[in-house]
């Protein structure tokens, strides 16, 4: 008795989207592995026992396979239903790269939804745009810097969030291991900094915004975030690889507490260190943060303490204001190594529309968190638009 | 002013855990690595500013340091305080490998959880003696397989669930890219699968399961679990790639739905397939797995379609069971490549302690599935304890 059907007919859109993969191989390894992928990502059945209909209509299918430069290295262009995703963020990652993360020599580099697709996708709440209205600043690059070091008390870190706020610092979010340690537990640490931006605020006339690094047991991570709402917290800090990419999207959603969502590369290392494996720079911290709803991408900026090349976070800040349908330009935030030496160097790099993330350096020269704010201020200003 | 403190005193434990790291370079880079790693996942702060007291409690130790047996390759043990972690499962895996996951070869080889810190860990629900129990079998290894191909409508893939229970297959599991998609939406595809599994349960006086897939949004993953337990599903698939690690433990803790929880590695292949970079085999697919809460944990069988070696298989069926606190031992569910002329082998790389995945293999002969089941259950009940 045979138990699958002969044929299926599907009612689908005919809309698809497409995924660029680098392959590394011989030309017909190339094509074997584009045709993998192909069944892969969707059926995951062996192709000579799929129903007719399905190869045509379900399975991914092959728009193009070009060498590049370089020896064995190809180019695929793979086209899927948008039916395969469902709709869903989840199960979109999945069908780009779900089993294939698993096979070596395949490298995402881009995606293009189809309009379709990018409709159920609303992407960041406020982008530039939006964050620039909050932060009341509109000529003028974005300075960002993180509570720290882990081991300060709620108080202290306060203190802290108050003397840079005082020093002109636009988005003063945590240090991304912030969760809710004893020594500064989560909500004490949200309520006492909340209100020491908003003290400053008062005292300058600025518009900083805190925003707490959102670590939480997954079944609280929407409560945990109304409860930075409430406190006054102006934005939320998420790290994607630990909370999953759709705990971005739902942040950002309705369910979600309407705050401005910053995005950290934590744990998704991984992804980018190899040149034929994982995910482009651009498409995981540029596109794909963008898609689930990220207002700003932090990444480690290129001539700091990280490896990434000055062409890789081009490519995420590319990502990141590429048009995209209705999906709104969020910030690319590059962090580390940043210097009032290099502002002219980065400016020329990331033009005004980025946000600079400046930690530890803010605490040199003595200290004086609040003067070095200022400085570093006073080094972007002469560079406004 | 200096906004730092001189110097700071933490009441902590003393309860440290720790993670062995395995670091490229010359001894003094692996040196230089080390100390990197103590700070990075920590304080991340430079070292010359930190107050008094700081180094010695809240940064990482480096413990031992010891040259491997390959040319430049170093393993360091690095111990954290418990404190660091918050207690939480995300912060945890940001302490082991948050920002230095983005840092060149840096692999986690294995980690260590204190007693202290092991307590905040419930860990698998039912493990292998409970999922044992649910499915009355003691004594054998047991036999998983996927419903698919993606395509197939909601009554076309149950009337194979009832083939599959009916050939005495113990776990029916949706494949791993069935999420809400319209030619099988998500609840009538639970549903009617489960039902038709209850069917053949009461046909044979068998005690299969039928495991849906959980994809879903974040926000509605626990009702889309509790929906799955209420509609009769046994158990369900989750891929922590695409929903965080977290949301494995929030499913097998109180707020969820009491079922078996089942993993899937999709979306986390690039973490394990370059020697120097990422999460060793056994680390990820076992151990965190198993912290987190997975019952069994689906991993790519060596000669299968994927390229995992048998002894890093082997990494992965010894964590899923080395002895751990209160933590239950969970299933390795080795997926791929198996034949009933495989059984002696696999038997012989797993014991009797495992979940066997068979997927594609079972449509082969003419497409009798039940039939082709029957045949694997009695394949591997030759080899009975």
């Amino acid at each position: 008795m045979k138990t699958l059907p002969e044929a299926v007919t599907l009612d689908l859109s005919g809309s698809r989207f497409t995924v660029t993969y680098r392959l590394t191989g011989t030309h017909e390894e190339a094509q074997r592995m584009a045709q993998d992928i192909c069944i892969e990502q969707t059926v995951e059945f062996p192709e000579d026992l799929l129903p007719s209909g399905f190869v045509a209509r379900v399975t991914g299918r092959v728009e193009s396979l070009m060498p590049l430069e370089a020896p064995d290295r190809f180019e695929a262009v793979i086209s899927f239903a948008d039916e395969t995703t469902g709709y869903e963020l989840p199960q979109l990652l999945n069908v780009i790269f779900g089993n294939i993360s698993i096979k070596p020599g395949i490298r995402v580099e881009g995606l293009a939804l189809s309009p379709r697709l990018l409709q159920h996708f609303r992407g960041p709440q406020f982008g530039q745009d939006g964050l620039r209205r909050r932060l009341n600043a509109f000529d003028r690059p974005l300075l960002s810097t993180a509570l720290k070091p882990m081991g300060l008390s709620a108080l202290e870190l306060s203190e802290l969030a108050y003397q840079f706020a005082l020093g002109g610092i636009d988005i003063i979010k945590d240090d991304h291991g912030l969760a809710d340690q004893p020594f500064a537990p989560w909500r004490e640490r949200v309520l006492r900094c909340a209100d020491a931006v908003a003290r400053a605020n008062a005292q300058t006339g600025g518009h900083s915004l805190y925003m707490p690094n959102l670590s939480a047991p997954a079944e609280g991570l929407l409560q945990r975030a109304h409860e930075a709402a409430k406190a006054g917290a102006g934005g939320l800090l998420v790290a994607p690889g630990l909370t999953g990419f759709d705990a971005v999207r739902a942040l950002a959603s309705a369910a979600g507490p309407g705050l401005p969502v910053m995005s950290h590369p934590a744990w998704l290392g991984s992804f980018v260190t190899h040149p034929d494996q994982g995910i482009s720079h651009g498409a995981l911290f540029g596109h794909i943060m963008r898609l689930a709803g990220a207002d700003a991408t932090v990444f480690p900026n290129y001539g700091g303490r990280f490896s990434f090349r000055r062409e890789e976070c081009l490519q995420i800040a590319q990502a990141a204001t590429l048009p995209m349908g209705d999906v709104a330009p969020m910030f690319p935030a590059p962090g580390g190594g940043m210097t009032a030496e290099r502002v002219a160097d980065m400016l020329d790099t990331y033009g005004q529309d980025v946000i600079f993330l400046i930690g530890g350096g803010l605490f040199r020269d003595g200290g004086d968190v609040r003067r070095n704010s200022e400085s570093m201020r006073e080094a972007l200003d002469t560079y406004r638009k």
